[in-house]
């Protein structure tokens, strides 16, 4: 069977389990397909294991589809100034549905986004930041890590988003 | 054929023609069943008819699913000042799934919620709020209308809401 | 008849036509000649079918010439992130008179405005941010849409300001 | 052994285990006995389990001794505005070391501490917000819940808050 037919088909089952409840109480409050916090509690799992091996102690932002806090984690020793860093890099990356390390590029001096930074109460343009596009190829969030190097915070956050492809 | 279930066949179909372009165009951006432009501009158009016919000019905002502006309206002569109440009534309303109205009846002088509205940038507290539940009993968004009394502002902001149920 | 001439007349007729309901209702609200909301969404449709031709979902706001939202939409898929952004490059347009990609030229690194955009809550110093101009060579306000590469959001946002010239 | 005693001995290994590795590794960057990921985790999976219990879903934050954020979680149709609602109880309690209820009773209309709520970019002045205090009586913390009545709001970190004393 093909993937994406069985991608469909498992799509419409949570679907399906979404709905019937709503009959029961109310409105559906929250979007079929968005993150859930079981996800959410995988992905910083993983994160977590990587940021212990590479020893550097992370903070850990998870955003839902809507760009929406859905989870954090902040390590022994992570720097606290971090912490409004990796929820910015999560919700940069989802802000422009890219990673923060892509839409820095963009933006350096004499590039075409250059000062971009200023909106949206503070955009973080350098690598961290990266989106969690799910089993059925849907972008159900974005990751941000905070507390090394870019790159080993980049690392972090792709380790994080792996566990949810 | 019963309703939800015929709710649900909806749905599904919409899921389909939501997964199927992102196998050629990367990956889904946008949750299945938010609000579309094409709703939205529906229920400015049923917003305005109603301001019209009390003669009120109003700010009418839409907020999507996960409590981001989507579209928006100011009638002439409507309030410089209700731009931001407007969207401010959207988002409130979306982010405690109420009216802007039940949220204020908890957060008066004695009641439990009290000075509820420092938080999130600031909160509205009074009518003009409404959620936007679709027809598959889904929450898709808010509206939020301000521009006359609360009572005409919560007017308008159920004709708007009502289109789409 | 000369050209100033009928713009003058025209003018004029569309004062008094806005005079006049205020010897009843106090006074008038708002100046005459400024933007309206049907001028408002007569550029939104042609931005918007702009976008639709290039392919490129943007975020499309308008100000009127104080710089107030005037009207605002979001299509499908356009960056969450944008909404801010094309609301501020509409305002900064109207803020200086001059399009956004005119004043980012005064303001890279070494020129007389270097730093500007920290100032009025945030501005935008790349395209997409057009002054509207109407037919009587008056600013009524400004568009700043926000979705793909810059020069896509001002040929978008051109296309908007040209409907109304 | 009497209770201080053997409190203290444990105290004291802490401190031995949390400053060995510092001569190696520059300054210790933690204070000794502030509050850890696994406790915050412990506190989290208990607060879930109470908010599973009374069926309500909820926004838990917690904040280490310095008030910074520790970690969170937001359950599944839990309110998107009760993010930063959770955030600023568990910060209220920690800057005023005492229970927002506490804080809240002494904050109303004709009290002493009327309109406190405008400080520290707003508190949060009703039930929900609990002190962390650990085994060997050092506040470590506090633990924000918001998403049902304030008083579902309070039991759930009331839940957590127990575990580590």
């Amino acid at each position: 069977m093909k993937k994406w037919l069985l991608s469909t088909i498992f799509g419409l089952s949570i679907l399906l389990i979404s709905i019937i409840p709503a009959l029961a109480d109310g409105p559906v409050k929250t979007l079929p397909g968005d993150i859930t916090l079981a996800q959410a509690q995988k992905i910083l799992t993983a994160a977590v294991k990587k940021a212990e091996e590479i020893k550097v102690p992370m903070n850990i932002a998870i955003v839902d589809a809507g760009g929406n806090l859905k989870a954090f984690y902040r390590q022994e020793d992570a720097f606290i100034g971090s912490i409004d860093i990796s929820i910015k890099k999560a919700v940069t990356a989802r802000y422009f549905n890219m990673s923060t390390r892509a839409l820095g590029a963009a933006s350096q001096v004499g590039k075409s986004l250059y000062g971009i930074e200023v909106s949206n109460n503070g955009l973080i343009l350098f690598a961290g930041g990266v989106l969690l596009v799910d089993g059925n190829n849907v972008i159900i969030g974005a990751i941000g890590v905070s507390g090394g190097s870019v790159d080993e915070d980049e690392s972090v956050a792709m380790a994080g988003a792996a566990v949810i492809k």
